[in-house]
């Protein structure tokens, strides 16, 4: 494949289908073209000699080299066409032409065979169902929406055409300029993953945003994102997450409904900042692209309206940021500059008669304090205050101090000429201060990203092959289902579970009861049982000389149940004391587009009916499995709320992490529960399992 | 009191205080009232005889008779000011001169004094410290802000004067119109309360919106909201909901922190939509003011453009709405008249070559659906889309169907004509399909808020008098605290409690033991021993034998642990069957501004560490008892969940009304917590019982 930089800046554009038909997608690319791009745009039409003024030729073959091929035939045209353009030695290629996977049937089979030739070629393809792409730094529009983007360093893709023309005319009126633009369309070829890595090498690149509806491989899309985010922020919107929103998506692109929770727990480890709306994408965009991230959390309010000041300190309350606590030197000097009636407590109101001078020296004396992370400056239209003379006094103070300002200088018209002076110096104007300190907060959001810790997963020392022999014990079943008889998969793993084994026969139990110390619980083993308890399957506090008729009662009563119910044998186990221990939950299932999705809770109610659980995509390392014990509400009850003795929560993280290594090593397990993982102040103990296996993958 | 209405169409306005000073406030205001007011206006000066070219008049007595004053002399001179603006029976006042009680000391000796001169004069005031007034039917700005308002129909009040002048220049922008204005400043006469009541009744108001800091009277705002919003809609930020918000506002205004729990509870039952950022309360505002309120939730997505098409489907999903379920028949003509490609279920996707008979028919057939009770019209940029010919089969559709419809025709410049026509018949345009849904939301809250069914709080026969004996009993004590000692005030307003009584000698404890059937649970009962358990003061599973003993065994405890502590004897309490059942707690706090608030939970955990509680403002009815139970996120653990047999929800939610009759029969009690109510399938028996009594209100 040729650098996909290249992709976005040709020397030759050829648009294959070019037309001068009124109304044509095959004339407004061409139109786009011409109008503005750099370099030679050449139309291909096999029965026009110049299309639009522009010297035509009938084919690729016989047109001059092009970097980049826009198709535009009608769909039984394209894989023949595109082949051409292989065969030519042209390794860009958008296509705009539609009618393949999203209309089903033959478009489906047409696509199929796009992806061969691309592969055969070697090509790098957007689309098909494509706008197509936009970069400003050639004045490339090579799209067919009505708009072009400005100059600017935000580089944007969509899944969504539509989407970045809706955009494109409001951020033009808005001054928000891009580098590069790309509507993905079906992402046959190049997709997400393809765009945020150019993106990332990209150094006129400052913020990556985009729309999707789906990723399609989660797992390489969380590993080029984490190391793209070091450098270059990525802002997305993910649609589909509602329920009804996934289902429109899915009708919209065929994207299949990955859970909003892995895709939450995905974007999340992979270091993107999510946005919910086209709003909140572009004001973090704004943000980001011309500001630093503030180096701590302290933000200073300072304002000439106490009640914008109040609902701006709301909003700095809502958000991840804080109030900045004012040293006293500030608060001396901030006494010293205003007058009585001024509040020099964050936020700090000059109160409505503040002239320029007076608004600069508050704001440079906020900035002077160390505890003072960030600055907004918020400000209503008064008869002393024009926004011009503000603008520059924030421009001044944002270049003494290198750190974030962002203004909700309010109003209507009376701010625009402000908000553009105010823009070429990366400051974003909000004309709601809470879409002010949301800006802010994208940069804080991405200041976390690049001071995360390396988590790399731990590589603990297990007993693999033991595992896949268990594993494989399921071939020969019926069922792909596993239960406690697999519950040495755990032991191989390093999962501590209660001294025991299963037997087959009432004398070998009463031997291993014999070899724990206190009574023991028995379960009878069989796939075909799964409510165990329900069928008196389960004896509880049973003592070395109950064991045998214990033994030969649980298995009667699954015989009684269920006559010809596979019977594995009955898992006789140390009882543990559970006084002051706390049951929780591991598991793990496997998301389309993720893998392996690992979960934590508490039992019972707090997973059932709290639904206070927290998830990671496998594997994870150390600090990741720490965050999911803590992010749950009830988290307190294991740190030793209510006068409780804690539970060994460094025994609770590196199961999860153990779990997290046997479902990588093992692609082959659909999903698993460690329900009850039991949790001491001793450690923990894993009480029973249940797996689902792949036999297939497994073989 | 005239009527407040003639506050906002007085025929004569005087400006106390009237200067051509350049920069004074008191020039403002008088050009601000001169460039419009449709009536006189008469600038008080006493050493000018013409201000700005207007006849002056040396003071109010001998001006011509004023229907408002404007008093902006300086703070020392406003007291005998308005003594004189009561001799000569103006009735109308708005004190725009600041240094009342938000500068302390003498300020507030002064606001005290204001209040009873406006008191003996019988004076509507507004203010001090307010920006000003104005109505747009009388042209009136009798505001020192450097905006006029356009004419509308919203009706805006506001604690901050610079909140006002903050939104106003972007308000005119966006097409924004007001009836009346107000800026309330200390609200030290008028109020909230007091115009809320005014726009209530006047005809030309659809929608009454407001920034508040505090609120003054919550009960009594409350009953006047609830009875508005049959009429009208209030949407309301009400700022300082985060603790550095409360703070920030409590230095502005000098605003009182309630809690805000009791802000979001009072507000909910007054019927007032809450917003949390400017943008929120005007985007609630615009589709208040223009169209009716969705008949059913059920919301119809149309759109040219897929990407948006989903993201507004998932803004849906985000709100009380839900997307419609087309009939068969919707489908099958929805078929009919899109092409294949078009998605035809809900959201309607025309696709990108929609022109606007596409739209309109999608459009029609849409809201012909009986499931469709509100419409969305979302729209991309296309060359066959021009948005001024959408927006008027926008139009027609809404005449045609008397649903709601809000639209998002997304671009800048291009959407603004298109902006205005819409807005011409009352249709919001959203640049984000996101908040074009929370517009649609605002309707529907306040759908809910007029549906509302009378929920009177019952008037449970109570012992009245016995209650107020056993509060009574706490004025002989040393301190305000009771405890289980007073549990016949339970029994008093016919809430259970266990069979039992509180004895002072052995012999009596055992006769009260034996006429209770099975063991009885015994606790001391002092006012001074907190944690009865902790000493060994309370005994559980006691039979008859045991009981003798275990009185002197308890007593001997706490005289051993505190000897001088009052033992007002040994509660002998049948023990319960806990088996089944679940601890709620019920709690009474009285909050500053809306007095007594009511807080529901599961006992434990879920109170203290989950959080999870719900909060009323006493008195309630019984669909608000029923809701708080509803609400807490653990209810479905008494509603029957895991198998479990359901609690009798009833008997709970008649605990909860008869405590909140309690509490508002006896202002005195400040706290009381029910801890724990055990709630079971037979009923409810409240266990223990706090409280905490102001012994001053009692007598």
């Amino acid at each position: 494949m040729g650098r996909l930089s290249e992709l976005f800046a040709p020397e030759t554009v050829g648009v294959i289908g070019a037309t001068e038909r009124e109304g044509a997608v095959g004339r407004a690319i061409l139109e786009n073209l011409h109008q503005e791009f750099v370099g030679e745009v050449v139309p291909i039409n096999p029965s026009h000699e110049t299309v639009l003024g522009l010297e035509a030729y009938p084919d690729v073959a016989s047109a001059p080299p092009l970097d980049l091929a826009v198709v535009v035939v009608p769909p039984p045209a394209v894989l023949e066409t595109i082949r051409e353009i292989g065969e030519v030695g042209t390794q860009h290629v958008v296509v705009i032409t539609a009618g393949f996977a999203e209309s089903g049937g033959e478009g489906a089979r047409r696509e199929a065979e796009l992806r061969e030739i691309a592969a055969e070629y070697d090509l790098n393809v957007v689309g098909p169902n494509s706008l197509g792409v936009m970069s400003t730094p050639v004045s490339m529009n090579a799209t067919f929406g009505p708009e072009s983007a400005r100059d600017g360093s935000i580089s944007f893709m969509s899944q969504s055409g539509a989407f970045i023309t809706a955009v494109l005319d409001w951020a033009n009126e808005q001054g928000i300029g891009f580098q590069d633009v790309v509507s993905l369309g079906n992402k046959t070829i190049l997709d997400e993953t393809d765009f945020v890595r150019e993106w990332g090498e990209d150094p006129e690149t400052d913020v990556i945003i985009g729309y999707l509806e789906d990723i399609d491989a989660g797992d390489e899309f969380i590993r080029t994102a984490r190391e793209v985010t070091e450098e270059t922020p990525i802002v997305l919107v993910k649609s589909g997450r509602t329920d009804a929103g996934a289902q429109a998506a899915s009708s919209h692109t065929g994207a299949i409904a990955g859970s909003e929770r892995a895709y939450e727990a995905g974007l999340e480890q992979a270091g993107v900042i999510r946005a919910s709306s086209v709003q909140e994408l572009f004001d973090a965009a704004r943000a980001l692209s011309g500001l630093p991230a503030p180096e701590s959390d302290g933000v200073a309010v300072v304002t000439n309206a106490g009640g914008p000041g109040v609902l701006t300190t709301d909003a700095v309350g809502d958000s991840t940021l804080g109030m900045a606590d004012f040293t006293d030197e500030t608060i001396d000097k901030l006494q010293e500059a205003m007058p009585d009636e001024a509040n020099v407590y964050n936020p700090i109101d000059a109160i409505g008669d503040a002239d320029i001078d007076r608004f600069g020296r508050a704001l440079e004396i906020a900035l002077a304090d160390p505890n003072v992370g960030s600055a907004v400056v918020v400000s209503a239209p008064t008869a002393v205050i024009k926004y011009d003379k503000l603008a520059e006094v924030v421009i001044e103070k944002r270049q003494d101090f290198e750190k974030p300002i962002v203004t909700s200088l309010m109003g209507g018209d009376r701010a625009r000429a402000a908000e553009t002076v105010l823009r070429e110096f990366g400051i974003p104007n909000y004309f709601d201060p809470a879409r002010a300190v949301s800006g802010l907060n994208a940069l804080a959001r991405y200041r976390d990203v690049g001071q995360r810790t390396s988590d790399e997963p731990a590589a603990f020392d297990v007993d693999r092959e033991r595992a896949r022999e268990i594993l494989e014990r399921v071939e020969r079943r019926d069922d792909n289902r596993l239960g406690i008889e697999s519950m040495a998969l755990l032991d191989a793993y390093g999962i501590p579970t209660p001294p025991g084994e299963i037997v087959d026969d009432p004398a070998r139990a009463r031997e291993v009861a014999e070899a724990i110390e206190g009574d023991v619980v028995m379960k009878i083993v069989s796939p075909d049982i799964t409510h165990k308890s329900d069928i008196g399957g389960v004896k509880i506090g049973v003592s070395d000389d109950e064991v045998y008729d214990a033994y030969e009662d649980v298995v009667a009563r699954a015989r009684n149940y269920q006559p010809d119910a596979t019977i594995l044998g009955v898992q006789v186990q140390a009882m543990l004391d559970l006084e002051g221990t706390t049951e929780t939950i591991v598991g793990v299932n496997r998301d389309p587009q993720f893998g392996p999705l690992l979960l934590f809770g508490l039992g019972g109610i707090f997973v059932e009916i709290l639904e206070d659980t927290s998830v990671r995509v496998a594997p994870i390392g150390e600090n990741a499995a720490r965050e999911m014990v803590d992010e749950i509400r009830a988290a307190p009850l294991l740190r030793g709320a209510r006068g409780r003795e804690p539970a060994d929560v460094d025994a609770i993280v590196e199961t999860i992490q153990r779990l997290s290594q046997l479902v990588t090593d093992f692609p082959a397990i659909l999903e698993l529960d460690v329900n009850p993982l039991v949790a001491g102040p001793e450690g923990v103990q894993a009480i029973d399992l249940r797996l689902t296996v792949d036999t297939e993958e497994l073989s």
